[in-house]
């Protein structure tokens, strides 16, 4: 195989064989392909994009370039779970402990947040002496003991990827439903559990802008799962509004504990067990019924509850935190945000709210950047809610006063309001299966 | 200016800025911008293209990213001119000599020939002690005193179209007008002449393989040269045959002299008059009837071969050889291929037939080969020829029996004999100008 021949089929729209795929990551990886061959290529599959096939392979090729981890000694079926990133999203943290609560096993790895996203690595760190990297021995007896862990990625887990990653990101090739579909099924295949639940955010806190978009996206990763031998499935979810009314690490751990305790915010209850169900349809525990049934009486009985205590245990944490989360603590000053005019919040820019908790000390602007786990917004009011002059939207906690200005403007500018209720919008748009896409309104 | 932003606007068909064009070109040829990005970049311009506005401002940085000739010491009108490159294209030794005896002058760098094709400097180069690494004051004397002077490339020109075509190469993004007609024009720009004529050949032996794409990049290429002032036309030539009857460098030379003494072969004599019309025309030597008659009497004078056997002499070559081109040498060994059957010869794949000339000497598969300056081809038949079985169609001329056989299957393959005589194709197909295009049938 020649790097120069592969670029000029894929430029003119040709379908490049398994084994040139496979060429061009072992060669990427190992550096005997160039950067600057690698990102013509990635441009040329922005315009021509790539088969199932050939993103299918490209994946395994991807999830093979180094280590993968081999989960079998945890008995039944594992199930795992991947956020395409939004705001407010501690899904993880909810819907883990209930479908462990079912028999399940979720042994997960996750990142760390940037921009305006969370991770939920840097959530469960805001609970004192929380351990989130596992040594693989650590993580497999987790998983065993609690039926859920989550743990930071560690060794040598698709360096392809990372190569890959890092290069589309200065050469303005993320942008790709192929390279973004690849990417993140890579880590999924090498992450080894069997079967895989995408939950793909749509809206103005998402890197995907439309349903239809999110669709496409979410087809190309469940035909990759598949082909690859694990059952696939996803759900096209709202983003176009916060999940939940806490921002902020912290913040989202006690959120998560009062949604375990039943007590959780509608829109947040709702995604989890719609998740929870869909993980639990595909790990065979009953018909989609049955399975819904399940998940809520994960919550109900407390069970739940008990799994995530359990995993924070077994990972060094704190367990008193979940029983009583006021135990996390909370930041020293709070500021509250108030409505400028009477009317219906009408649009929340959720990424601009993302921002605002992030200016605030919750997120990162650059990778080095540290953290503030106790700052963060709770939302008083979301799109939908009536509003009065002066009335409370929102509150704005951070260790540092100075922060409130900046984080306060970020906020305003990111909520609407005017005369007219909006019409409310679904919370799940859809659900994309190996049979096809079902439109859920 | 960043460059992700740069990539990310072509991507997405956006218009470069100039600002942007020139930092583009300034950061990439002093290093701050990577490979990776101007691949990307490149591969970006493949699919989306550029405007004449963005291409002849790409090119005029390009021009200007090293040193840029001043022809200003040589009176009166310079005049430039370029082939796409072909096979058995030996035009540039007989149009400049022509040019100069009306009166105009011709100060050229020229290039070496790769794969099939040739290049002016090597064919001079067969002639002994000539010299075609001038300094800048040879090259400026050369030209007054004999009107015509050709040199390689030297100095710092167009160090930006060095970087970017070597990295194109090896990219797959060759194959793009706006980047073609960049790095031919660059080049023009920067060799300082007021007029520029563009041979651009078409057909089996040349780079654009139909008509309609040849005409696209002169169009581009015109555009490029009147933006940045200078008089640009082109002619769209047939490269669908050997010009001639002569491939290799003495045998070209040789050639060439033949036609300025009036005896060349008809196909060649037509298409050089045609330029050298074209060129006197953009000079303002008057009509382009008129022009056509100064040119053909250059060639009935003599002048025009004198002008030749004077640039040799101030170049340091032995201009005995032009007057006496036997003086040139001859290669040791020769064998005539012939016709399999009788008919009419219908096509010759001209980049085959450059190719059996590579293979027998007279070019290089790969920069760092050397080359037999005798050896090459004779052609005594051409495509529209009536053959009879076992006549001689060709003869082979090399300095090592050895290479015979494959050079010889390879002619023969590059050669089709059939029953029907084809029909004639013009030598030229149509003329460009800042005016429009003009079909020449």
């Amino acid at each position: 195989m020649r790097m120069y021949d592969v670029i000029l089929k894929k430029r003119y729209g040709g379908e490049l064989t398994d084994e040139e795929i496979r060429a061009v990551v072992r060669g990427y990886t190992d550096g005997t392909i160039p950067d600057y061959q690698m990102s013509a290529l990635m441009m040329a599959i922005c315009f021509q994009g790539m088969t199932d096939h050939e993103t299918a392979v490209l994946t395994d090729a991807m999830a093979h370039s180094g280590d993968v981890l081999d989960l079998s000694e945890i008995p039944g079926v594992k199930v795992d779970k991947h956020s395409t990133g939004g705001v407010g999203d501690k899904t993880t943290l909810i819907v883990g402990p209930i479908v462990a609560a079912c028999g399940c096993h979720v042994a997960k790895m996750s990142g760390r947040g940037l921009g305006h996203t969370g991770g939920t690595v840097d959530k469960m760190e805001s609970i004192p002496g929380m351990r989130t990297e596992l040594s693989r021995e650590e993580f497999i007896r987790t998983a065993m003991e609690a039926g859920i862990t989550v743990t930071g990625q560690s060794g040598n887990l698709t360096p392809a990827d990372k190569k890959m990653y890092a290069l589309r990101d200065v050469t303005a090739t993320v942008d790709s439903i192929p390279l973004i579909a690849s990417s993140i099924m890579s880590k999924k295949l090498a992450a080894g559990s069997d079967c895989i639940v995408l939950d793909v955010k749509t809206g103005s806190g998402a890197f995907m802008k439309t349903v239809e978009d999110s669709i496409k996206l979410a087809q190309k990763m469940v035909a990759i799962g598949e082909h690859n031998g694990r059952k696939t499935a996803a759900l096209i979810t709202n983003m176009d509004i916060p999940l939940g009314n806490q921002i902020g690490n912290a913040l989202e751990v006690e959120e998560a504990v009062r949604t375990l305790r039943g007590e959780g915010a509608a829109d947040l209850t709702q995604v989890c067990l719609a998740l929870a169900t869909e993980m639990l349809t595909l790990a065979g525990k009953g018909t989609r019924e049955e399975c819904a049934g399940l998940a809520r009486q994960a919550i109900d009985s407390g069970e739940a509850l008990e799994r995530l205590a359990a995993m924070v245990r077994c990972q060094g944490g704190d367990e008193e935190c979940i029983y009583h989360p006021e135990k996390l603590g909370s930041a020293p000053f709070s500021i509250g945000v108030r409505a400028a005019r009477d009317g219906y919040i009408t649009h929340m820019d959720t990424a601009g709210i993302g921002y605002a908790a992030m200016m605030l000390g919750a997120g990162r602007e650059k990778k080095e950047d540290s953290l503030d786990y106790l700052a963060g917004i709770r939302l008083k009011k979301k799109t939908g809610d009536a509003v009065r002059a002066g009335e409370e939207i929102a509150e704005l906690r951070a260790s540092d006063e100075a922060l409130f200005a900046g984080a306060e403007k970020k906020f305003l500018e990111s909520v609407t309001i005017a005369e007219e209720k909006p019409q409310p919008e679904p919370l799940v748009y859809a659900r994309v299966t190996a049979e096809g896409v079902e439109h859920i309104f």
